[in-house]
């Protein structure tokens, strides 16, 4: 009894029959004394064969433009699901992302939420209408619409129930939940019945597809406790919150893997201040997230630097990259594609030496050469060649014994 | 040298190759050093497919759900056409209703325009872009989004060229202007280069499908030139305009035909005040538009009364005016489908005596039986079986010389 708002991706709305399935399901949650606000992603694959569309004018279409473009797809599932939720006899309304009061910031394609202003969601709650809110999206000062980059959807529904007060968020999707490891990869993983945030944090940034990190860090920030479940049955999911319940036993909760990684190495750098800046502040004006960093203790006042980047992302930041190299007296750089991420989570591990010995022991045993090494307290990550990475999930989650309650 | 508006229908950018076609128009247009903002509808069968969807959900869904579904339609042309002007190397920019200033009533799926705001088409203007609007749609006091119904969009065109005092309002089409009969029926029909407001008005009233009347009306209340032209060529089109320099040797302008007519007929109405009233609201209230009303004088206080409607609305007719004619006393309702329109239409014929008679006759020779006959000033129509409809028009278009200038 309370206000939950619940979010569905765009494979739970990829046909009529599936949109039906959404309405029954947030009709049933009304029916038990809830009052019910759902952000809709676009349906099936609208966002690609949109984006197809406006790449068959130009490979690099205007952000804006596109944003304006994009934001199409939440708008027609939103009214779809709200003419379906009538269909069966209940009130609903639609609302994109302006009406809903998302107001964000001037910055296409990844804008940032800068406030959720939902007077409109209250008055159309206190009509008694499911409040369907088109996801993804958002508006600017200027009015101008903006889509809020990968994860926009989860975003919006927990920037949602924060500024809504909900009881919780339910982030409803086509898998049953967080596991312990990608269920497609080591049958034996298990369904985590809770995590905590950070956990997730690192499960969602290592490569555990259910949930995007921006959405947790909301969650997280504001203590609201999200549940990720299954659209099409009942069973429970997994609830991540502040984590005071959390079962201890086991210290690693999850494995999380990654296969859209690269590596650029910049060979020969000049070992003085200032050099690191020079090379990713302009990676990170492009919008590329630069992960693992590493860089040797420098012999001569030289030293090697590398990092990693998202597979998708490297021939971007190589332009970027090169005439810096030169710029900065280096050698030159070389770049690998082609490798993976594995990771070990747990909020347990901090305080507790030997994980990583542990970690290293499994991969060698399996046979896996590790490249690149880096940690956070609570995860330890390994970057390997992309085809030996279902090996190193297997050997893992083994090694860890988290097939066990 | 001026401030243009265009619009361009939806099978005028039906793919990516037209909507690369009008693309060039615009830059062109705006390389000859005019301002330009060009309004655009849905591509192709975008709307109906969109129709299709809402009604696997219910046959007849939610008017302000529907709104917001349809237009996204229109938002989707416009950033298509932004990128691909952009891909040409202009700048270009696009604006759905609402940024555009499109303030309508808040009446769905059929709204009408109560202002136009257009201070953000300035300031895009001022910055040298091409600012293309989405059609047919307007923003409500609420921030609600509505439809303007039929000929949405070319009520967008006008009315954005009269609040922005342009030069011109462009009507961009699949056909080349306003012919003296739908050239389909009559090989012969001849291209006007120009015709009056009351003419065309009459001429999309009673069936040319080339313009709606609604965007025509404004054009005349403004005394905004309106170029109805196609999109494919640079044939110079019809100029629709204030008229006082189109040539009136030819009395007759025009024939226009529609097929979607069917008729009711009340039997035995008591012939007192108040009865159409009681017959007609209820009709107008639903949104249909009653054409051509006919009563006989009454004997001994009881008459027959027949109207006609759009064959698509005669059953939602006859449900409305069927229980009506019980509580008024008339002994029932007889309705017939499958009915058409031919119309003559000049305003020269308004002072000059003879033309009726001339129609009857050539619809006679021609072996066609007149089922209702209705006029106006410069505008005589005569209901007749639709089967018969083609043969009426070439008739009517040989009997007054119409293929000669």
């Amino acid at each position: 009894m309370g206000l939950i708002v619940q979010k569905y991706g765009g494979s739970s709305l990829a046909d009529v029959e599936k949109i039906r399935n959404v309405a029954r399901r947030v009709i049933a949650l009304k029916e038990k004394g809830n009052q019910v606000v759902v952000v809709v992603s676009a349906m099936g694959s609208t966002t690609d064969e949109l984006l197809s569309l406006a790449r068959q004018f130009t490979s690099d279409p205007d952000e804006r433009e596109l944003d304006v473009l994009l934001s199409t797809g939440e708008v027609v599932s939103s009214a779809l699901l709200a003419i379906a939720v009538q269909s069966m006899g209940h009130k609903a309304v639609s609302l994109n992302g302006g009406q809903a009061g998302i107001q964000a910031e001037a910055s296409y394609s990844r804008a940032r939420i800068r406030a959720v202003v939902p007077r409109r969601i209250w008055s159309e709650l206190g009509e008694g209408n499911i409040v369907v809110v088109a996801g993804f999206q958002g508006i600017t000062e200027e009015m101008d619409i903006v889509t809020l980059g990968r994860g926009g959807s989860d975003t919006t529904a927990v920037a949602l129930a924060v500024s809504l007060g909900a009881e919780a968020c339910h982030i409803c999707t086509d898998v049953e939940g967080v596991y312990t490891a990608d269920p497609r990869l080591v049958p034996e993983a298990r369904k985590l019945g809770e995590i905590d945030y950070d956990e997730m944090l690192e499960m969602a940034t290592y490569g555990a597809k259910v949930m995007h990190p921006r959405a947790v860090e909301i969650g997280k920030l504001y203590n609201m406790p999200i549940l990720v479940a299954c659209s099409f049955n009942d069973s429970p999911g997994t609830l991540i919150h502040g984590g005071t319940t959390v079962e201890l036993g086991n210290k690693v909760r999850g494995v999380a893997h990654d296969l859209n990684v690269a590596k650029v190495t910049v060979l020969g750098v000049p070992d003085r201040p200032g050099i690191a800046a020079t090379l990713f502040e302009p990676l990170a004006q492009a919008g590329i997230s630069v992960d693992t960093i590493v860089q040797n203790t420098s012999v001569d006042g030289i030293t090697d630097l590398t990092f990693t980047v998202a597979q998708s992302d490297l021939e971007k930041a190589s332009r970027i990259v090169e005439p810096i190299t030169r710029s900065i007296g280096s050698r030159g750089c070389v770049t690998a594609a082609g490798l993976g991420k594995v990771s070990i989570i747990g909020s347990g591990m901090q305080n507790t030496p030997g994980y990583a010995a542990r970690m290293f022991k499994a991969l060698s045993e399996a046979g896996i050469n590790i490249e690149i090494i880096s940690t956070s307290e609570i995860r330890i990550t390994c970057i390997v060649d992309g085809g030996k990475v279902p090996d190193a999930v297997r050997a893992l989650h083994s090694a860890f014994q988290l097939e066990e309650e």
